[in-house]
């Protein structure tokens, strides 16, 4: 450990006052701030660069000018705020997540992220703890693929996983194309905003609810994501024959949701028995869908993630196995088609170890979990170095309004996250020396 | 066998004349006229009191009023054509089957027993064979439940099933009730037809197409039925938990779909076992079907079949102990909710031998087959003797445009049903005597 992370560690054990204690609470408020935008008897509803997303960026901007931080914002509508580094020779430590949500979102999932970025900014200018880094907040535009059909649509940009011009020409349902939503009123891009075009990162936090139910079921505050899983998304369609429910003998029939119902067995079988991963089958079709008809055509999703890419291979691979198994058991035609078929992303092992140390000095447990998820990490862990950080979600309940994790542990995960800040501030000085 | 029997097969014998023939051809003529009736790019949707159904019911008046034929029609809108017995003091043997078809249906459910049972009259008329008891054609009134939500509606009334009253009163998802549509122009009710009270029977006969693979698989142009099977449709809902298909670990899941695929397995399984029987999930609906979201409640239907009720009781017994081990093996809630559990319909034997020997004198063979639809058959069987005659459906296929049989079937069809008209005729003398 650095000169400087000890110097940081001595500062937060000094920041006892009350003006911390304030930056600290902010988190709950502020959750419950942006909870109130997009919020609807079905949960929040909140797309990129809708009226409540553009609302979440302005409470976030206020924020930034009241900490006279400056912001800037790219082609693409991320919005960053920047906190001065002691040196301005190094790149900025990037901190963040994103501000929309799924139709059916919570007040956590990404806003946590967001909010807590900034909060963690205040504890440092609270407790008087300089980086020599600049550490900038970070709002990414439309994580969830929520108006526009890319997910980790601004972070994918800012990486240059996709160009600027791609995520711009993407048109919504309603044919509006993302660059008019930008610039439209009640969009994306802010006034009186620096226009940033520069991507030098030296590294990436980010802070999210867990979204699972790992950290609660071990009675454990805080989590150090290990990787983000690898995805594959597929979809299965059986082809057999309908019929009569009634005239069609059973030795004669060519039943697709019998074949198909095996298929779904066999994908958990093959997940349980690979470990380490999980496999769902989300969606089903069936056609026609008759209570007296013989099932002629079943089409299901599967979702497979592991953050060991390999296990994705090998559960893929068992569900061939049935697939073909099916076919002559059954008597049915099966097909299966890959849509995305994503690699692991792991997190960077000296940022872990960062945040553990951030997380040891403030006398807290840790533990080390998988992002089953996806998140903008996937986007910076291509081109910087990045980790993360998972606060509990309580019954791990996600995507859905009664999403939620518990105010101590909201404001535990900002001291995790100022922590960790100081800690890969120094960590990245130690590498350079 | 009874000297009238005898009688009536040397006629038959003698009958090779070109009105014989003509009269014998017209059966596959008129299933094209009515397949006009109601046909879309789906097949033929030919609902109960449609414009369509009357205008099949129209042709069906005028073929009886060039046979000189007395039209009747009864209050549930059943259409009657009566060929005259020799003698007035007995009641009539029905002869029938409806002229509404389901959504996506075909020319030969239905329409073919009704055409049949007029061409098996006209066949009589043209070979000259008198019988004893007068012999009526049948159009029963919405077999399918085509428009009002009861199956087998006219027949179920005319049997006293159900009151004449509960079927005109039933409303059509316009809100419209049956009697009104029986009263409009396009409606059921024909102009100048007599009113019918009397449900007065000797006995019934239908002829009807398959609609299974059997007898096109024997390779045998001609079934007797058996029973009608016994029917029971419920519905089985599984609630698990839903969660995110990507942080839930699989050791912690109630994943209502795997729950739900296993039971659908286990109905299959059970149906095999039991043997003589059939079982069908046809219908499925999983909430809330999003391909990254672990299903938290599944519903699905489940249709069981068989002539023999012990067996239904079997497959139920089986999948209810499936329904115990899924509440522990995969922590769901099941629940199963039965909606009909109708008893089998045996065919009544002499009437079957009446069949047989009707058949056996034109020099065919036949085959004894199970029915696993439910026919108008199951009305009039439970208040007076009851038998059907199968024609193959080319692939099994019924309820779906493609639906068909051959012209030499529905031809030979036509043939065992006057021949079975003269042999239940007599053998109705015989147990009178």
């Amino acid at each position: 450990m650095g000169l400087s992370s000890r110097g940081h560690r001595a500062a937060l054990d000094r920041g006892a006052s009350s003006t911390v204690s304030a930056a600290k609470n902010r988190v709950v408020e502020r959750v419950a701030e942006l909870g109130k935008l997009g919020r609807y008897e079905g949960g929040i509803d909140r797309p990129l660069a809708s009226p409540s997303e553009r609302a979440a960026r302005e409470r976030f901007a206020a924020w930034a000018r009241a900490n006279g931080y400056a912001l800037t914002q790219d082609a693409a509508g991320n919005t960053f705020a920047r906190r001065l580094g002691t040196r301005s020779d190094l790149e900025p430590i990037l901190v963040g997540s994103h501000l929309d949500t799924v139709k059916t979102g919570g007040a956590y999932d990404g806003a946590y992220g967001v909010i807590g970025a900034m909060c963690a900014l205040e504890l440092l200018d609270a407790r008087g703890i300089a980086t020599a880094h600049p550490v900038e907040a970070v709002a990414w535009a439309g994580e969830e693929g929520s108006r526009f059909p890319l997910g980790c649509l601004g972070s994918s940009a800012f990486a240059g996983l996709v160009t600027v011009d791609h995520v711009r020409s993407l048109h919504d349902e309603d044919g509006i194309d993302y660059a008019s939503a930008l610039a439209s009123p009640d969009g994306g891009a802010l006034r009186d905003v620096a226009q940033r075009s520069d991507s030098s990162v030296a590294a990436y936090l980010e802070l999210h609810v867990e979204q699972g139910p790992i950290l609660e079921a071990a009675g454990v505050q805080l989590g150090i994501v290990t990787a983000i899983a690898g995805q594959r998304r597929l979809r299965c369609t059986v082809e057999g024959v309908s019929g009569h429910a009634g005239t069609v003998p059973m030795h004669m029939r060519a039943d697709a949701l019998c074949a198909a119902s095996e298929l779904v067995i066999a994908l958990d079988v093959a997940a349980r028995a690979v470990g380490d991963a999980v496999a769902t089958v989300g969606w089903i079709h069936v056609e026609p869908n008759g209570t007296n008809v013989v099932p002629g055509t079943v089409s299901f999703s599967l979702d497979i993630r592991s953050p060991d890419d390999a296990k994705l291979d090998a559960i893929e691979a068992a569900f061939e196995r049935a697939m073909q198994k099916a076919r002559t058991a059954r008597n049915v035609d099966v097909t299966l088609e890959a849509f995305e078929r994503r690699k692991p992303t792991p997190m960077t092992v000296f940022m872990r170890e960062a945040i553990a140390r951030g997380i040891a000095s403030l006398g807290k447990p840790s533990l080390d979990v998988p992002s089953g998820a996806g998140h903008d990490a996937m986007s910076l862990g291509k081109i910087v170095p990045t980790a993360m950080i998972f606060v509990p979600s309580i019954g791990g309940r996600s995507h859905v309004a009664q999403e939620r994790t518990g105010d101590a542990d909201l404001e535990l995960g900002v001291e995790a996250l100022a922590a960790a800040v100081a800690e890969v501030d120094a960590a990245l000085l130690a590498k350079e020396a």
